[in-house]
């Protein structure tokens, strides 16, 4: 192992520098000062959605025994970078297209939204990758899910703030991808397990994000602001509450799973993100909510068994039907109900039917290329690949055990 | 036990199913849409509130060393569904009385609030029910607790704001009742207990709560908002400095008293809920604060050694002195501050002190029949009451031990 | 030991019966009733600042093994009590110099932020000191920051909110001093140490501190608010990134260093607090923040190998590099970024440099001058300093073993 340490001291810190050196070389030419737009976002609200992304994540990924310290810190790591990263990226995309710039805060916002992705990458992944194999697929992916985007608001016409939403079906896709070129940890291995105090840590980050997720889905949408806050809010607990029922359901002591409940209470939130800001009848938020459950316990239970062992993908934090899924049953209840809603003018109807579905098909596809690529890319000899005996393991990256803090 | 496990599955997932497929059903019939009317209700402390009532109280009472998961998850639980139950509730007495809607917002907020008197009456009889039994429980006090409040609001014209102020009383007394008709645990239970870390976790919770107490008194008051807030800060600062000098006093070895802590920090701004949008000096919510924990503290003394073993009562959270205590002296003080305010205007003031009484008089009345019906019906036998040897363990409703997470 | 014990049941309960009776009877006086005055301060903004002080800073100090109690309960004591004698400081001040009250939020918001001082200061001699010695020092430390804060303003005309930020520096070289009046532990010592979960405690506390950071920075700041923001979050997030590089480079495996991670990552909010309203690039920010890490992490390297053992200072938390050596550096980037912006104007920038330094150099004099001072008294044989080897102990001052909780 030594020699793997040494070339973690000569890679990680390097990495970062040039990467932290070239976002303020490039902030001086693309984003040079502050305008004097006016926001449309709330400060309060933002604080909301930095605070899911930072705090309510961190915390969501602290399961696992030995990796409490790797879960919390790097997911900081990620997203302070990723966030540069991405509002450097739109700068460049507003610097091709000759496009006028928005207002600071939107973009601060818009960059820590599009971080959703990449930390629902690390999902997959979590225990498996190297900071330096994180950085890496941090960067990689928030250029294609910009890109992604761009395709999507550009040639397929989908508003803005509901291309988006995309983040959740982009980042578990990636994700997804990305594991299936990881060699998959032994199914006896020990450490890939929780306690139950880090099980109460992480139902803590997913207790803020459950809490805070009316202002994830709201914090973009232009109109009807109101209205993706209180969809939100009742598809949240209709999911709550239906993961309640199905977790005893589908155990076999007709107990309750902690994961199952983790996975399924935030369905709810993900599956309205599309059409949050629409939607105008509570019940429907609260089926789709319902849905969004019993579609995130049942892939739970299927992928577990036949899916992921057939592909041979390993998903550390069960990304595939936490956000996968309900990501997935949001895009077809956007169509359904969109259908519903211009039942009359057909020729339009059509059109608006293609892109959304030709949107959610490009998001789908170009995440799964993309991870795929990154995932190799990630397995190549420079980066260090952990074997799979040192998967799950805080100490390979962490200085233990706990000596003196102070002097 | 395999028979009462085999029960759970039976019997929960269908009664969650019920209520949720009634619930969607009533939201289409009294529901169906948002409306367009202007919330006076601040989102940011609408927030606030939900984070109290999710994660605040969730964390507030974990501290039980093996009840973690059933602490913050099922209260999770029983918040999701109150808040719905109680949002119908409203929607039938509206419907029923020929009412105006409110906004919907405020409608959320008032769900959610009441909600803290189920919570609140979680404390007592934490760990010794069943799912099955908290279910019903939240049921029937959300509905008991609006028509006590109707009464309040129409018979004795008790401000809508005030009478949702009761919830704490109502919550400490209904639950009290419940746990009197619950096997009392062996005083020497070992797992009656918390460890360094679970009481570290419930502090954690405390201090949510603490900090945010200003703004569930602030929520619903539709004037005096600034006041409520400065009210209750002052309280609750004069209530933390207060508990820490009785725990001193109280305890053998003159120490600190986690518990002591823990129930009195937040005895202030439940002392001041009903007066801190009309108090107008600081000195007096101060005052209020410290008298508050003073009866807290002392409060638990006296109900610890006499009060609860003299009526075979066992309260585990200590909810008849952190809640039943403080809210007691609010309502008393809040006559009292009616008296010095209108002690010139002496035929209003009588009918004034009178239903202010009356209001107090009869929610306390109310939690308690309605609570002891409620405990006799949930011990009858197809509620399948847990055995006193199994009180305060995860394990009989969670999957333990921690296997693989993921596959 | 009997005897300390008898000593603290004797004296703490009466002295924080006199200070909060004390408080009281000065409230009576100096703030008798709420005025009218419209606060510019935002509620949620406001929010923030106390969740940060109360929570944040509580969970950031629980790093200690056996001292998780009594950093939590502490910093609670200490912030409800200063937060009183803090806004009494200044309506003595104000009543003295016969100058207008501002609004109420206001007041309690300047209160909480000066607060901050004392919440720093306690971090080198955590663990050390008692309750008792911790409850003078708080009042103490407030009255002297104001008035180390109201020469600022007077005879150098700093700007009010310029002259809060001193706040971080004041609260470093003040608890500095008192703690190298305290004996130093054994280096040996092993309860001086932490666990994987107190660490994990502690960057929870870490993660709500860096949220909330740009809150803190702009909650006083008149003009420039949302500058405030962007700048502090821009110059957190490149201190963030920048810590996990240095952290790899200085340890001997070349891993991450949790300290280091705990210390760095707020640096840059510190570092900008000065200037945050008046930086019109982001890159400045930026580059001040990365600087700020790297100045933290350096000077915890050096302070731990040198400073500290030559001057034979302990400082437990590293208060010194965490908020000492940032708010220098800020400090002297707001001179540097004067001279810059004023370099045209050069008889009125030879005044503005000075006075700046001149409040700079005042602020860390009055803060050793003082700190020594508070730290002899502290030592005196009625305080009953605490022996050595009963350092960083929570069983000293709580109740163990955890017992029954409610009966």
């Amino acid at each position: 192992m030594p020699s793997n340490y040494r070339n973690f001291r000569n890679s990680v810190p390097w990495l970062i520098l040039c990467l932290e050196a070239g976002f303020i070389v490039l902030f001086y030419f693309l984003f040079s000062d502050y305008n004097e737009l006016r926001s449309i976002i709330s400060y309060p609200v933002f604080q909301d959605v930095s605070h899911m992304v930072i705090f309510g994540f961190g915390f969501f990924l602290t399961f696992l025994k030995r990796y409490g310290f790797s879960s919390t810190g790097f997911n900081l790591l990620i997203v302070v970078l990723g966030v540069q990263c991405s509002m450097l990226t739109e700068g460049v995309l507003n610097f091709l297209l000759q496009k006028n710039h928005q207002d600071v805060l939107t973009r601060i916002t818009k960059a820590a939204v599009s971080m959703t992705a990449v930390v629902i990458s690390t999902g997959p992944v979590l225990g498996k990758t190297n900071p330096l194999q994180l950085i890496l697929m941090t960067v990689v992916e928030v250029i294609f899910f910009r890109i992604s985007r761009w395709i999507n608001t550009t040639f397929l016409q989908v508003p803005d703030n509901v291309s988006m939403m995309h983040v959740h079906l982009f980042g578990a896709y990636f994700g997804m991808a990305v594991s299936s070129k990881f060699s998959q940890p032994s199914p006896k291995s020990e450490k890939n397990a929780s306690t139950s105090n880090s099980d109460l840590l992480s139902m803590l980050g997913t207790l803020f994000l459950w809490v805070f997720w009316p202002s994830f889905n709201a914090v973009l949408t232009e109109d009807g602001e109101r209205n993706a806050i209180y969809n939100t809010y009742f598809a949240n607990a209709a999911s709550a509450v239906t993961a309640f029922m199905l977790s005893v359901l589908t155990t076999r002591g007709g107990k309750f799973r902690m994961t199952d409940i983790r996975s399924a209470v935030l369905a709810g939130g993900i599956a309205v993100s599309y059409t949050a800001h629409s939607i105008e009848h509570p019940w429907i938020a609260m089926i789709l909510g319902l849905l969004s459950s019993v579609i995130t316990i049942l892939g739970s239970y299927f992928s577990q068994r036949c899916l992921n062992p057939g592909l041979k993908i390993h998903d550390t934090s069960g990304v595939h039907f936490t956000f996968g899924f309900p990501g997935m049953l949001g895009a077809i209840a956007q169509v359904i109900l969109l259908v519903i809603k211009n039942w009359t003018n057909s020729p339009r109807l059509g059109y608006l039917v293609m892109i959304h579905i030709g949107a959610f098909c490009q998001t789908i596809s170009a995440a799964l290329i993309t991870g795929f690529a990154t995932g190799l890319i990630l397995n190549l000899k420079p980066f260090k690949t952990i074997p799979v005996s040192k998967y799950f393991e805080d100490q390979l990256y962490w200085e233990f055990p706990h000596l003196a803090v102070g002097f």
